[in-house]
């Protein structure tokens, strides 16, 4: 069985963009030539995560919404207090959505919902450049 | 190495209903003839999640207060007010929770702690019938 | 292509005691042999966790907090009046952040980042022995 690790790369705005990557993903797995298994994202990277949402302005407003009251920019942050910077809030916040998200395809194809699509959230305090890996399991 | 696709076929009530779906999975493990891997489940939704817990009445009235704490039903959503429809919440707890959950199983069972319970969580704001994804890869 | 199971074993003083777990699963990702594939970290308990963070004591502090705040042990849990024991808190804790991670590696090494490291957060309400399954499945 076939492992094929690929990168994708992403610029980001950082404060909790969130970019849609399932065309990217759609990309590899078809271009990869395998018909079934799965497809793992990971970010490494200790302020950002991965995971799938309704890609309208609406709920990614609210999702965004949700992180500021469970994790707020401006709250006290030991974090911040150790290190003099500013990214307490982006350390918990991608630590509590997860790094790692893994996508089952068939027939060449990703078995996503018909609303659902991958997102990457960036919860760094700046813009950053990021490198995610898809690496690719499965049979011809 | 063999890749198997399952499909399992839920009714739920919807509203933050939890379905207890550990035993179709070892089902599906048993029979796929395979010794030691993984499943890969999987729900193609925006609106609904997976994870385990302790399924006893208790503990999943705590995690669904959880989430009425985190987002509740009668909150304001940018979600609700341009679609005009009344999932908003539904969006934001399946995106935190997450889509995906993988389960290694070694000699051809689940490796589940004792009280440890694979669920599905429909978050959608009305009854539904869903269609999972439980993808299992290994070895004979 | 070769699945290999092992179990890491861990002491843990519970209450939210966070022990990073990067050393382990990078020797066990070594010794296999494989050059390229998945790592599956599951903990079989329905008390504690699996994900990954920036492992610096501030940021620890952080992430503990947070869960104080979502779910403190003093709150009212449904589970702790029907059970007559006090880890409500750790039930719904657990079944939040999610039981499994999934990590890829290339070249026999993990694709973290320079400063993620793998965490497994116990939140029992007392000292656990623990033993994790941590997976691997590739390509020589």
């Amino acid at each position: 069985m076939p492992v094929i690790t690929q990168h994708l790369r992403l610029s980001t705005q950082g404060h909790g963009d969130i970019l849609r990557i399932t065309d990217q993903v759609t990309g590899l797995v078809a271009s990869s030539g395998l018909a079934a298994g799965i497809v793992t994202l990971f970010t490494p990277s200790a302020t950002s995560a991965l995971t799938t949402i309704d890609f309208e302005p609406g709920a990614l407003s609210d999702f965004r919404r949700l992180f500021d009251e469970l994790a707020h920019p401006d709250a006290f942050y030991e974090h911040n207090a150790r290190k003099g910077d500013g990214n307490g809030h982006s350390h918990v916040r991608a630590a509590l959505l997860g790094p790692s998200l893994t996508v089952p395809f068939v027939d060449g194809k990703l078995t996503l919902g018909a609303w659902q699509q991958i997102i990457f959230v960036d919860f760094e305090s700046r813009p950053r450049q990021r490198s995610l890996i898809a690496q690719i399991m499965g049979e011809l």
